[in-house]
């Protein structure tokens, strides 16, 4: 591999993970190349060359990475194919698309749960709606996409045969409802050389309007032996795979404290942002070192974080107008990233906020300040 | 003034000053242009506009500057009747340019001291190098350049008749040698509603063959009342300033644990690169907060922090080749910053790289392993 700093790096996708990826990949001087569909896409003016296409097609996937030396992804829906041709002509793909062409089916993900004794939750696949209504399932249940689901788009709680009537036609998965005390993750990194760190458990809180984590709470102050084993599942997980880069380990701790693995994420995720103020090292500078085979960086936390998403305010639709920086920048511990696109719609993504304090309690009572005084409006 | 993420900010030089400024702005939205007379500068990919041009010309810094709303600096020698027509014409320009013009001239900046009793050496001006023969002054003595010195240079030491046929011709000030025990530096931030903070006060360690900072070590171990009076001497520099920015202020601490301030810098300075890993706050978002008139944050120290500069190695010139990353990075708590400069030459700026640990004498010890394990060859 060649040194660091000669290595041509893309990165499929140029949102907001490109986006803070890239403020470490300054660090090193590393040359990054952007593909995304979005001309205005949030990192189209920090990177070494943008390009506008599609993620999804083989032609623009494999012609954008025939000339890089190292390709990693920021979203999971990006052309396999292509990538795998990549992989065959020498170009290093990290993650490895067999491992991404699995976690884009939400359907193979709970077959590899099964098939390796992760704890997860009982389903069934369905292939269509018909299949599913014959299947005649006792209500209420989870329906979920095999493909393109993000951000709770494409799940669906049935509890009727009103909600069975307007199921998902296209192939899917059920669960049943889980009774969850917590919704938990552990983001776990691995190199090619195996080396293998997790970042400390944490709790989230999700809105329930828009079904997105809102609130997320680092460390968790669950017991040692429940975060220990939610690391374990995670380390699991990432071995089982020989997993390179970073992974979002979606967990769901049961009322009686059992972990049930809900879905992953092969890529810096939501659930990590914190890490960014609130550990020694950063989700994306670990996913740096990973996919550049560098040792690992310490996991620890500095501090109680609690990360709260910037929404796009109900009811606000065009050029983004921010709300309340001065006063939220007032409290001591509050840092803001903003995500550079220039139009808000009702919820949005547009930044997200890290309040850092010695005391949990008071990073929480910030955050709800937080969350009151800093609107996106238009 | 308008929003943060409206406002287009101007940056004069782009250099890896401006490099680790941009950093931050990615974290506000905020559009930067940067002027740079060097078409590979290292801010040259991550900026929305970069220019090639002069900096010390009039014309190219007012038709920058002239459709951007705030404008700073990361180098001091800038054309300062350009930035004060773009003052008179509306343009914010922090630091203010008739503070980068006293700052420019160490001769002003002493007679500055002087008459704001801010404590200093003892000091004489002198337009040529015949007045100073002519004063017959005892050796030895140091002769500074008024104007253009940086990173040492345009310093001499004159001991003897020798030194003095070759002292300077240009306008220089002398001071006597100052027996000193430690450099310190205190960077302070202050915006213009006046709020005004210190960061802990630093000790420095000079590289004698460069002249350059190479062993930053933060915070400082010296008594209570030194790092009190080190600390109030910054905020009285910046009060009576009106400075808004940053501000690095060097210092001597002489073995009778006096302090006499040796110079400023109005702009992000070598002694806060440590901040980035090391405190709550980094000096570069502390500037970005300051110019936008936003609440400082929290400076407080994170941990021990050692930074050393990663100098071009001696006999080595070109292509600049990065030895021993993965060695250093094997340690908990090695951060790199490389400067995306593509040409190495001895004892050029290639980056830095902070230590971080709870135990000040580990992070010393680690210092001197990466001091002697990293090296940038050709």
């Amino acid at each position: 591999m060649k040194s660091i700093s000669q290595t041509r790096l893309g990165i499929l996708g140029g949102g907001q993970l490109g986006r803070m990826l890239i403020q470490e990949t300054i660090n090193y001087n590393i040359s990054v190349s952007i593909l995304d569909p979005d001309a205005d896409a949030p990192c189209k003016n920090i990177c070494d060359y943008f390009e506008v296409g599609s993620l999804g097609d083989y032609e623009t996937v494999y012609n954008f990475g025939k000339n890089l030396d190292l390709i990693t992804i920021e979203i999971e829906k990006v052309n396999i194919e292509a990538l795998e041709e990549l992989e065959k002509e020498g170009v290093l793909v990290y993650p490895q698309p067999r491992i991404i062409r699995l976690i884009q089916d939400k359907g193979l993900q709970k077959q590899f749960f099964k098939e390796n004794d992760i704890p997860s939750s009982p389903f069934q696949i369905f292939n269509t709606k018909e299949q599913l209504i014959e299947a005649n399932l006792h209500f209420p249940y989870i329906q979920k996409l095999r493909k393109d689901g993000y951000d709770g788009k494409g799940v669906k709680k049935i509890e009727n045969e009103t909600d069975l009537e307007n199921a998902f036609e296209q192939p899917s998965l059920v669960e049943n409802l889980i009774d969850f005390e917590k919704e938990i993750a552990v983001i776990v990194a691995r190199n090619p050389n195996g080396e293998i760190k997790t970042f400390p458990m944490v709790e989230m809180d999700f809105n329930p309007d828009a079904n997105l984590v809102e609130f997320l709470i680092s460390p968790s102050t669950y017991s040692f032996e429940i975060q220990q084993n939610a690391e374990e599942i995670a380390k699991h997980i990432a071995e089982s795979l020989n997993f390179v880069g970073v992974l979002a380990v979606e967990m769901f701790l049961t009322k009686d404290h059992q972990i049930l693995v809900n879905e992953l994420a092969p890529r810096p995720h939501n659930s990590g942002h914190q890490t960014i103020e609130g550990n020694f090292t950063s989700q994306f500078g670990q996913h740096i070192k990973a996919i550049f085979n560098l040792p690992l960086g310490n996991t620890d936390a500095i501090a109680n974080a609690v990360m709260i998403n910037i929404l796009g305010e109900k009811g606000y639709e065009g050029v983004a107008e921010y709300k309340g920086l001065e006063e939220i920048l007032k409290k001591e511990g509050v840092y803001i990233h903003l995500y550079g696109k220039k139009y808000t719609k009702p919820f949005r993504k547009m930044g997200h906020i890290t309040i850092i304090d010695e005391d949990r309690q008071q990073a929480i009572e910030k955050a709800k300040f937080v969350k009151e005084t800093f609107k996106v409006k238009a």
